[in-house]
């Protein structure tokens, strides 16, 4: 990405090893993520660009002298961030805060989006996938390196269980994601806040039980009117809008929970209301690598199909179409096929 | 309460039953509590005033028809709100958001700084003790009903547990009492935010293993330099001003916890760092009653020694001076003795 609106496919150095823990994987799957959406609306004109991506599955190609559970031939997902699974915060289940972990595209470490990658702490960053490389699962293993993950963190930080009201604002691949999580978790109720037609249809067909497709205060009235004028006991917020996080904040039921993973528009949030009615806040950039293990056998077994967000596939040359179509909500999530 | 610093001590017509669950309590102990300084900074004057107080323990003076667990005799205390124990929000143990319940003070019901008090929904709001009337622990019995219940409240917000780091924003009665609920909840190590001489000394006595006595940057400096880099598991914020919020927010490790109790000085935080961390924001006014229970025995016992916080005893007439003092930070707590 050379600046706002501006994607290219180019030629660039074959990926290879640089540390004994790398891996090199080729990649076979990849996806453009809602939030390569904020670059591609607002990034400064660069000469040198930005390598983009960081949702992928691929074939490992060769492996570092130090790497000792990731092998040559080995299916492998990645979760949008490396980390070397050995740290005090890994150790937690908190690899998104590695000490010494990163994102894919910067430094000296590809993006996603391109047919190989230099992955960084292969062991403790990979998760071997136990099935062939044309699996009609592959789009719903793709999930797991990201949007799958972060709907089910955004559902973990609003302490979504058995018998629980949730309400999820958004109907973004996240916040579908977040309605299958609710789902799998429990939840009795799932109220859905979103109003594209085809994709509130879809949170249907994932489990959500209402849907508000109103805004602002008359979404806050609606979510009450459904839940006994009470609010809901969890709440997902997977937009990240100033006007998404205050709604996510006045539906919570007083000692309610509310999830955050929308990428916040603001650093400064109205917190009063929570506060007064002892809500929680949680929830941040998702520790993906800990809930791939976890989702894994409801993706194989078919009993979660978050693959089902991803409703364009195309080659590497249509990247910049898929920026363009995710951008103008034409296409919900865009699938790279290799 | 007349307005700001203007506190009179006056005679009032009888405190006395008026609906069938109601209890008409003698107050033997009664504190002012750092809450009610809010209105002696800053309340409009006015002509009728208002009655203040909503921490007391007393004796069952006589109890409505619909009264089954409280009896005449009966030595009590009080949470600082009056909760009917019976609705959906009590039952879940936040009887601060009960649906039927209320606050001391407003409307017919009177403040506990006075000599008799109509308690609504007494057999959902009144704790019996099994004490005499002159018993030593009275002023740790008198904790249950605000201070001790706010600290513990944080603590539990902040998910404090079995080898913890736990961070103590404030060194008043709260804070303090945050100590002690986070020294009880079996933390490793406890670092007090505060720099009154005295009150930080208290602190250390009920379990805090480290002083901070820095504020702003410099404290936040302190604070990861005593937890190898990486910040607190648990923060426990008991001012409310906005810089100490922003402190606590700051003073998070990854993944840690903020409980909140000081009544927020604004309605916004800046809770970018906490995002982008995944630190949880939990906290608000404390369900006292919820905790009451569970605190008494160790008072009883004499395993934690809450009323240490009282500084000063004084009499009913003396109210005004204690409101002075407090609020010149010449005196920690004030306790009325009947």
């Amino acid at each position: 990405m050379y600046g706002a609106g501006d994607v290219r496919v180019e030629d660039v150095p074959d990926a290879k090893l640089i540390e004994p823990t790398d891996a090199l994987v080729r990649v076979t799957r990849a996806a453009i993520c809602g939030s390569d959406l904020w670059p591609y609306k607002s990034m400064e004109p660069s000469d040198t660009g930005r390598r983009m991506g960081h949702e992928f599955i691929g074939v490992v190609e060769a492996v570092g002298t130090d790497v000792r559970t990731i092998k040559t031939g080995d299916l492998v997902v990645s979760p949008f961030l490396w980390s070397d699974g050995t740290c005090v915060f890994c150790r937690e289940g908190l690899q998104s805060e590695c000490l010494h972990g990163g994102r894919y595209g910067f430094d000296d470490v590809d993006g996603g989006q391109g047919e190989a990658v230099r992955v960084p702490q292969a062991d403790g960053t990979l998760v071997i996938l136990p099935i062939g490389e044309d699996d009609a699962l592959l789009p719903s293993l793709l999930t797991l390196s990201d949007v799958m993950g972060t709907g089910h963190h955004a559902a973990v930080a609003a302490k979504v269980g058995p018998g629980k009201t949730v309400a999820v604002v958004g109907d973004g691949a996240v916040g579908l994601c977040g309605v299958i999580a609710s789902k799998r978790l429990g939840a009795e109720q799932i109220i859905l806040l979103g109003n594209n037609p085809e994709r509130v249809a879809l949170g249907q067909e994932f489990g959500a039980t209402d849907v508000v497709r109103e805004r602002g205060d008359e979404a806050i009235e609606r979510v009450q009117e459904l839940t006994d004028g009470l609010g809901a006991h969890s709440v997902l917020e997977c937009v990240g809008l100033a006007q998404a996080v205050e709604t996510a904040l006045e539906i919570a039921r007083p000692g309610g929970a509310v999830g955050r993973v929308g990428v916040p528009e603001h650093d400064t949030t109205p917190t009063g209301v929570a506060f007064w009615k002892n809500a929680s806040i949680a929830g941040g950039p998702a520790p993906v690598r800990a809930y791939i293990e976890e989702l894994l056998p409801d993706v194989l077994a078919g009993r979660i199909e978050p693959g089902r967000v991803f409703d364009r596939t195309g080659t590497l040359d249509e990247v910049p179409d898929g920026f363009r179509l995710m951008n103008e909500r034409d296409v919900l999530k865009f699938q790279i096929a290799f």
